[in-house]
Formats: C-alpha cells, structure tokens, sequence
C-alpha cells in the first residue's frame, strides 16, 4: 500500500509556483458553493508517520482557504469529562454541520495508532473499536457527509533525514529535543501494522489517500488538489449511493508510477544466469522438500506484460519442483460455469492443500488489468475488487498458505522487439495474436491499471515482487531466488 | 430482537390447506423463472434454536419446490482435507451458481454459533470470524445473490414442550435420548449471545428472518412465503444497489404483533397505587443517592400513543428524584442546526455525565416511528436507522450508560376518550391539536412502524419495556418500578 509513497515524488518549485495560486482559488470556490449549498459536510482526516507533517498540511490548507468555514480539530487526549463518554463522543460534539469543513488532526483514529505504535493489535478490543470507527463512518456517510482521510507517509530513509534536519536548526530544534527512539526503531513494525488499518478501513465511502510527504510541496499540492476533487465532485454528482462517484484512484501530480522506478534493464551475463539460476533452483528443490514444507502449501501469482517471459519464469521454477507436488493454471477468459459465480470462486477452487504449489499463469488480478481496461466488468465491480483481493489474500495466509506474487515488467520498445521477434520466428508464432497488438495499443491505460493494483493489493503479508524483465536472464534467476528465500523465511 | 417470536404464532388448519397448494404453485413457478433466467443465485440459511425444525424446514422446502434445482448442504463437520484451507473454503466449494437455490443447514455461522453455546463470545478471533462472514455475504450481494437467512426461534418453554413432546413418542425418542441438559439449561445466555449475532450480521442485503417455531404450520408457511417475496422481488427489480429492494420487514402471517398480546387493562385501584408508588419512588430515590451511583448514568427513554401518559408517568420519575441530578428533554422537531447534522447528533450531545439521569420525552426512535410513517426520509433512512440505533445503544451501554425504554401502550377506544377529554376540560386544551387527530387516522401505520421497533430494537442490553396504560396508575407504577429494579441490579 505504501511502495509508491516512498519513490520519491517531488514537484519543481516553478510548477509549484504557478499551481498554487489557481489551486487556491478554486478551493475557496469549492468552499463557497459548498457554504451556500449547506447540502454536506466535508470531513478531513490527516494522519500519518511522525513527523511527516500532519500540523503544516492543515495550517497550509487554513492559508489557502477561508478558515472561517473550517473547523480545525488538534490532537489532544481526552478530557476527563469525555472520559466518562463513550470514546465517539467528543468526536460527535466536533462533527461539522452541512457546508462546513471540519479537519480532524486527532481523530477517531489516534487511539488505534497509539496503540498499534505501542505493538498491540488483534485484541478483541482493538477490534471493536476498529469495526465501530467503520460504522461510524459508514452511518457518516448515509448521511451525506464527504469524508477524505489523507496518510501523510514518510520512508524509514525520509523520516531519519527529517529527524536530522529538524535537529539542525535551532528553531525546529525542540521538535526533536525529546524524540522517543522508538519512533525510528519500530519503523518497521508500525508501519505494516498502520498499513493493515489503512487498508481494512479505506471504503468506497471513506478512502484513505496516502501521500509520499518527503518533499512539503508535492505532499501539500497533493492533498489540496484530493480534497478540490472530492468536493467538486460531490457538488457536481450528488449524493448517490454509488461507489464510482465517490472513490477515487489518485493519479500522482508528478505523473511518477512505482514502474517508472524500476531499472528495467538490470543485466545479467549468461554464465553468471546459468550459476545463479542452478544454485537458486537447487535451494528450492531442497526446500519444497523440507519436512515443515507439509504444513504449508504455496500459491505463485505471475502476471505482467505481453510479452514479458512469463512462461519461461515459470518453467524455471517448475523446473526445480516435483512435477506431484504442484499444478500450473493458465488463467484465460472464465467458462460457462465460472461465469455464473462469484468471480473469486474459479480461484478458491484451484487453492492448493498443504505440501502442494499451485502456480498462476495470470490470475484474479485480471478484474483489475484487462477487464478493467477493456470495460468487462463496471468500475463499481473493479473498484471493490481491490478489497475483495485484500481479504482473499488475508484468508489464504492465515491458512498457512504462502502467496507470492510477482509482475514482470518490460518496456515498450522491449515488447515490440519481442512481438516482431515471434512474428518472425516460425516455433513462436503461436505466441503472438492480433490481441496482443490491441493490447499494446492500450499500453497507458495497462500502466495505470498496474500502478493502481500495486498500490492497493501490495500488503506485508503478500507484496508485490516486481521484477525487472527487459533481461530475461535477471528476471528468471530473480523470481526463482525470491521464492527461495520466502519459502526460507516461511520453513525457519 | 426475538419477543415477537415468543407470542404463540399460529395459523390454523383450514387456512394452511387453502395457502399452502398456492404457495407452493408459486414458488415452482418462481424457480422456474429463476433457472431460465439464471441472472442470480439465491442462498438460503436455515438456523436456529436446537430442536425449533431447521431439518424439517429444509425438507419441507424440498417438497414444495423442484428439488432438481435446490442444492441442499447439510451440517456435518469439516474434513481433514478441508481443515487445511481456509473456513470459508468449504462454503464456496457449495455455492449455488446463478439460476440455482443453494440451502445451508450447515452454513458459515455454524461454528459461530457452536462457540457460543459454549459460552465463548468477544474474542479477537470470534470478533474476527464475524468480520469476515460480513464481508463473504457482501460479497455475495455485490456479485448478485439473494440472500436469506431464516433463524428459527422458539421461547424457553417452547423449547421444554417441543423435547418433552419428542420423548413421549417412540418414533421420536431417539432425538432426544442423549440431550445435553445445557440445551435447556443455558437457554437464556445463548439467546441473548444469539441475538447479538443475529443483530450485528442482520445487514440490508442479507437480512435474518426471525421466525417463531413453534408451530410447524406457521413456521413453514412463513419460510415460504418470504423466500418467495425474496425471489420475486429479485425478479421483478433486479439488482440494484439499493437497500430498499432488498431489506424485507416481515408483516408476521397471522397478523399478530407484540402489541396485540399486551392486556391494556391492567388495573390497580387508587390506594394500591398511592401506597406502591410510594414504596417504588422512595426505592429509586435511594438508589439513586447510592454511593456507586457516581460510576454510573441513566438514559431513559418515553415513547408512546399520543395521549398514552408519557408526561403523567415521567413526573412520577423525576418526583423521586434530586433536579440537580437530572434534566428532561422534551424532543421535537429538529432545529436548524440539527437538521444539518446526522440525524444522532442532537441526542449524543444531550447525553448525561456520570452520576446523571437524562429523561427522553420522544427521542431518536422519532426516526423509525414519527419520520417513517409521515414520510420525512426515505426507507433508505429509517430502514438504516434500526442498525445505527442499536450500535448507539450499545456504545452507551459500554460506556456504563444504563438505558431504559418504555412504550407507553393505549388502545384506540382510550385514546378516544381522553382526545375528548382534554378538548372539553380546559385545563387540558393545550394538550390536543389537531396534528393529534391526524396522527390517530394513521392508527395502523404507526402500530406497525412500532412493532417494527421493537423487533429490531430491543436488545438484551436495552429491551423495550412495554407498558399497558389504559389504566395510568397501573402505568405509573411500572415505569416507576422498571427503573428502580433495573438500578438495582445495576448498582449490585
């Protein structure tokens, strides 16, 4: 959920200067027709990674706007009169009436993350408490209120080098002063534990956005910008009780997807694949048949472009395997009888038992690649996927099953040598078809699909593995290693 | 939740051999349409209390129906093969495709409910279990399936009759030769823990159907007949995103309410009254001077027929109690301020701190009764409400709020009299308006929106308290002793 928070955006100071000014015209416009309409409230969330700056995006947003529509609400512990409430009540007493906005630095989410900071979830408490925040917010929205929570994130890199700048100045010196260690130490922890809260409470009505917050002016640009279109859209739609009007996918303002990150030309020279590869395919052999491997079973997920190598990954992997222990299942368009299920229950039926890998030649991700992009299914449907996935995923690890999921990606120039390639080569002819051509006329449509999967199916328990594929060589020796060292970690 | 299903429902002979070759006719004939049309599934759940006939539901069912076309999935524990997938594995193996009728007698609450006949509830993993149950029937809505849940009740001593019954003959006997005595014995706890089940997964697209049991005839006919409803229903609107297709209130068969059962006469004559609402008022003065008071509040809440004795009854209350300690909140129609706000906003902020009471004169249930039948929001809203009232509740109640709630019961001859009354004593002119006399033409409507109420309101936690008020010394009396009982055993 967090990988294309930590690539660095960063938008110039030129563009930054140019956009601000009409971003802050048409928010106050926004804020008017919303204070004339008096239909809605509009209720902002802002939480996030210490020290990502939770505080300057609300003062920033109180600049731009008219404050006297806003409501600004600060973290604070509970009071003892609210102490003797239940825990939502101050925070209906703080509820924005309809035409106002209300930002909520410390809201009903701060107790979660105090505790979540201090190692504890899975407590049946934590869990009611995170089952009433869903509610809460679910009966918010019936009731029209837009509500947008924003995930100010920072790497473990970013966050050290903030520490070391606030400490270098001698005004932001007393931030730092008395820094708990802990907030460096437990990066790790906290962050894949806020990432599942995140996640289990981004609903079509209440989506979280995360934002890379290294550099202040991509991070305030971009929440300025998210919080202009969920009003404007509201004003513009209506309330209606449709998923599409009110969950948005944000496009990064700097255009930069976690694929434009990868090096796709990663090298690797034969000998150094052959080596490489025996001693990675070696290691699995041996681990696949490692007696813990009887409690386990494994599920490989390979999509990627046309093109990509796929097939040649995967015959590297079954290569190293025991052709009893495992099963390949091409995926193509669903049967007559698939059609009339869920579309999950073609997938829940392949599941592997323990000891066995059953690998993925596409997946359930299609839902959200091509029959996103090609129309198959409406955006409500591709929309709830996402989560629909999240949870699968979630119910296949707590049943000992390891997923590993891995996109090969190549560039468009990498594709087109390949697509002449088996035009021109007769035994791989059958490879390429006229779909494949159309396909890669939707090129930029594919990438933002992918972006987007990446973004939101990615969790500690089952990440995305992008892999590098322009090398074939590299990109074979990479998946076999990864699932090496996974099923390593997994047997320890 | 189940007080209406404790009534003694009942069809009789004649009229079940008239309806039942229609229904039957009709439910063929709707599978029929169905199966040609094969746009859904429909998923049927059958559970319930031991012995209420979910076998003989299902089978009845069957007989009715095209069995060819009913997939029936018995109870029966998992397998091995099955322990080493997911819970939720099993059950999608057994979904329905589209056009088909799938029933669960075994279904995905069944270890729900088996941890909770031993007593086992509020662990992270049960409060897990029911999260993701939620999501699966979502799920299954969102793909297109309609679903019904029937949960099958029978009071305590329905449950006692219906074993004694089965011992006493020799075709029987054997299903009751090796009972649990806990079956019998921990009645009261499994129902209240099943309440809260039935309550919390009771959503608009997967509703329970509360269904008394213990008479087979009206048991069945009632099955029938909504899963009919559901079925046609479904045909006829297709899916639609919103709740209103979907979310059935059950107009019981026989007509009979809670309401009905109620013996309005109650009498008590003028010195019984004096001396035992003495005693009961001097009780809740006590109580509510008791030392362990300070840890507590009090939330109570009057509803009742215009003209019921709401204002009589709640000075009876505060008579015995110190004013310093509580405040009265006559409820009308909402102001400005509250109109721009969730329609919960205007009582959160009347809630009583610790060591207070707070009197409710009309309240939130405004919303299911008053706003239903006169049409100020849509079905959407007051259907939505049940579930948002009752999660209210139950944050109070964890926060030591104790909450208290009467209907206050008369019938239509009494209110006739005392409009009548009060037009002709003029001390008491201010007291009718010809709003009154609206209302009373809409007689049925309201009894029906408060049966409604009370079937999906009252909770273990916070019952109604039906109040028969023909007689208001009687009236007073109960009220008066309800509140000091329940104080009672609050301060224990």
């Amino acid at each position: 959920m967090f990988e294309s928070a930590e690539i660095g955006h960063k938008i110039d100071k030129q563009t930054y200067s140019i956009q601000v000014p009409e971003l802050r015209a048409s928010l106050v416009e926004a804020q008017y027709e919303l204070n004339e309409a008096r239909q809605f409230p509009v209720i902002v969330v802002v939480a996030g990674v210490e020290f990502a700056g939770r505080g300057e995006v609300i003062n920033t947003l109180n600049e731009w706007m008219d404050p006297r529509h806003i409501q600004v609400h600060a973290s604070r512990a509970a009071t003892s009169v609210e102490l003797e409430y239940p825990t939502l009540w101050r925070f209906w007493q703080d509820l924005p009436p309809k035409g106002k906005i209300g930002m909520f630095f410390g809201s009903w989410y701060t107790p979660l993350f105090r505790e979540l900071a201090n190692g504890n979830k899975n407590t049946a408490d934590w869990e009611r408490a995170m089952e009433r925040i869903i509610r809460f917010e679910k009966m918010l929205a019936d009731e029209g209120a837009v509500i947008v929570k924003f995930w100010l994130h920072l790497s473990q890199d970013a966050l050290k080098k903030r520490i070391k700048k606030l400490g270098k100045h001698a005004e932001t010196k007393w931030k730092v002063a008395n820094l708990d260690p802990g907030i460096v130490k437990n990066y790790q922890s906290f962050k894949s534990l806020a990432e599942s809260v995140v996640i289990e409470s981004s609903r079509a009505h209440a989506p979280w956005i995360v934002v890379e917050s290294s550099q202040p002016k991509f991070r305030n640009l971009t929440v300025g910008t998210a919080l202009l279109q969920a009003i404007r859209s509201r004003l513009k739609h209506g309330h209606t009780h449709s998923i599409t009007s009110v969950a948005p996918i944000h496009q990064p303002l700097d255009q930069l997807g976690l694929l434009d990150t990868l090096n796709l030309d990663c090298a690797l020279d034969r000998n150094d694949y052959k080596q490489q590869l025996k001693h990675h395919q070696g290691r699995l052999h041996r681990l696949a048949h490692h007696k813990k491997f009887q409690d386990l079973s494994v599920v490989l997920v390979f999509e990627g472009n046309d093109a990509a190598g796929k097939g040649g990954a995967i015959r590297r992997v079954t290569g190293a395997l025991d052709v009893r222990q495992m099963k390949i299942h091409p995926i193509s368009a669903p049967t007559d009888e698939e059609l009339a299920q869920p579309f999950l229950w073609r997938f829940w039926r392949r599941l592997p038992r323990r000891g066995r890998i059953a690998v993925f030649d596409r997946s359930w991700y299609g839902r959200v690649l091509v029959e996103r992009v090609e129309g198959y299914c409406g955006q409500d449907d591709w929309m709830r996927a996402y989560s629909e996935i999240n949870e699968f995923e979630e119910e296949l690890s707590e049943a000992n099953m390891l997923v590993i999921k891995f996109w090969l990606a190549i560039s468009k120039d990498e594709q087109l040598k390949r697509f002449k390639e088996r035009e021109h080569v007769r035994f791989k002819k059958f490879k390429i078809t006229p779909d494949d051509w159309r396909n890669r006329e939707k090129w930029d449509a594919y990438v933002r699909a992918v972006n987007d999967m990446i973004d939101r199916t990615s969790t500690a328990q089952s990440p995305w593995v992008l892999v590098e594929a322009n090398n074939k060589w590299h990109a074979r020796v990479k998946v076999v290693k990864t699932i090496a060292d996974r099923l390593e970690d997994a047997l320890r």
